[in-house]
């Protein structure tokens, strides 16, 4: 067992008001009891990257130094966005929610996993090598590749766990923003595979037609001017209680006062609302700005904030094995990724790059591989 | 038992742009079953009155007309906000949440009642008379004025339910805004004899000294430079993860921020905020402008609508029996409401009071009094 002396993961670091990217040497030891050193071959740049990675750094203020195997990108960030990373001032962190690679060397209680392709998540896989342990990896099914599994957390337990939240919470169907997001997608083949009524959320024409495609009955696009009473039909015809927002500001209102606009219309005027409670979980950032709900949704209603592994901690061991053990069976088909570009570690740090991620448009989804 | 021929109660009806608020007519029948008649006493004017009292009407605009026994307001209704009252077009909708008075007629199962001073709830208690069912109202207990318990529900009952949601939902310590009103001084009195931490959040210097004289620790006003600061401070002291709130507009998010502030003050850099869920329920509409979080307050966050009736219908009988019993136990101490002006039916419309109505201040409180 050979341990590679020359590993590198990506880092982020603020200093003052300068936001510096670089590629840093990382020691790896012998790996003891459980632990696993995993070759990353694949890491996916989720939107859910982006925050640690560029945060609130001004794209057109890049900088580039250092050399070509280990680049060097800094970026000013705007005045006004200091407080929202004071507790990060100083802190070199590393970047990169999940991934997959080969397993190279192996602890003791690990060696059953020595030469598996494993796909992992929580932190650092933007990386040459990952340190982790055996019971957080996910061995992929033979004939997996590390691509096919590099985004096997993140996104699918994230569509999976709004289905689940649905059922616990006695809600009959779901609305979803950014429908036709990668991360939509697979939601939408949950959906159509189990019947449950999805009402997606879409800002053109082409992103409805990726949905129609996908079966999706109830589409609902922001950009036109019949949005709200488009919403609402649906609401209405799905009896929708439950909305995943990726975006934030006003649209999070907008989906409740959808719902509350649905469930009010054939009754008889209550000053309270209707007393049907109605769900938001705000899981994106799309829009920075303050999410916004109007005191005209009556008194019956949630706005959230929404994190997978918050989730996966209320859910429990048993969801949890059961969702995982979903997307292992139905990695390439309900929960295929597909990547527009492939880069490498240090292709990762190139500006022009960098200015893609900054306005990432959906359907376009990058892929990190160390190894290639 | 005579039944009175001459019942009348107050409406309010909005046609097209205009709201009319007038005295009119009841019939009244003879009480069958468990139904009493209930003579009215006392009604308090509420906050939450306010809004099917007067709504949207823009006051400057109030004519006067009718006969002195018998007066009719009309105001108009500012364009802009016709949609917020579209359902209740057409309608003539009774007003007064609450109220007491004296049991004059009861039905066969209800004769147990008669002659009875007894407090009732949910609405049409701005009347000469009221019908109820027997199980729907508190009898008073001995010695106890219609005057003393002409508002034994809305804010005792919402004052308790808000201690009991904390214990229900395992919080430490209450946060409550527009702290010094009637509502606020009750739960500060709770707070006091609970050993509850309450953190009241004001608005100006008099205000504070209202709860300074209850006993109240942790007060932060918010027409101070340094609210913020002083209320974070307070949250980390008393490890606040819960507010009501009765204000709405930005201040919900300032308190969600603030509880997130003192949550990750002494901790390493998490990039999702504090894990610990915070809570922010808002029940009444001080500010009517949308309800604003901003994005800077981490993911475990929820700010929620809040009705009593909802919390008394989840909170099941047991609890809601245990409230009432307490409430009639301390009518005249930590109940007590204290009324600045007393005003008969007719007089309820003269468009003095009305207007001052619509400006409510902290510490004035009208009384109703239909007999008197």
């Amino acid at each position: 067992m050979t341990i590679p002396a020359n590993a590198l993961e990506l880092r982020s670091k603020i200093a003052d008001s300068t936001l510096t990217l670089s590629l840093e040497p990382v020691s790896l030891e012998e790996p003891g009891g459980d632990q696993v050193i995993v070759a990353m071959e694949a890491a996916p740049i989720n939107p859910s990257d982006l925050g640690l990675l560029l945060g609130p750094a001004d794209v057109s203020t890049m900088k580039s130094s250092g050399s070509a195997d280990r680049p060097v990108l800094t970026f000013a960030i705007p005045e006004q966005a200091l407080p929202t990373v004071a507790a990060r001032q100083g802190e070199s962190m590393p970047v990169g929610n999940e991934g997959a690679g080969k397993v190279i060397a192996a602890g003791p209680d690990a060696q059953h996993l020595m030469g598996r392709t494993v796909a992992l998540f929580g932190g650092s896989t933007y990386a040459t090598h990952r340190v982790a342990r055996a019971k957080d990896v996910l061995p992929l099914p033979e004939g997996a590749s590390a691509r096919d599994g590099a985004a096997a957390f993140v996104n699918p337990l994230t569509a999976l766990s709004m289905v689940e939240t649905m059922r616990m919470e006695g809600h009959k169907a779901l609305i979803h923003t950014a429908a036709a997001s990668n991360l939509g997608q697979m939601l939408a083949r949950i959906c159509r595979d189990d019947n449950v009524p999805l009402i997606g959320v879409v800002r053109s024409d082409e992103q409805a037609a990726i949905l129609r495609d996908l079966d999706v009955k109830y589409i609902a696009d922001s950009s036109k001017d019949d949005f709200r009473k488009t919403l609402a039909d649906a609401c209405a015809l799905v009896d929708a209680t439950l909305a995943f927002d990726a975006v934030g500001g006003s649209l999070s209102g907008e989906l409740v006062a959808a719902m509350e606009t649905a469930l009010t219309r054939d009754e008889p005027y209550n000053r309270y609302g209707s007393p049907r409670h109605k769900q938001v979980y705000v899981y994106g950032m799309l829009d920075r700005s303050p999410v916004q709900v109007p005191r005209s949704v009556g008194m019956s209603w949630s706005v959230s904030g929404y994190l997978l592994p918050h989730f996966l901690a209320k859910a429990g061991p048993e969801v949890n094995k059961a969702m995982r053990e979903r997307v292992a069976a139905e990695l390439t088909t309900t929960f295929a990724s597909h990547f527009t570009s492939e880069v490498s570690l240090t292709e990762a740090l190139d500006p022009d790059n960098l200015r893609a991620y900054a306005k990432m448009a959906t359907g376009e989804k990058y892929l990190i591989v160390p190894q290639g």
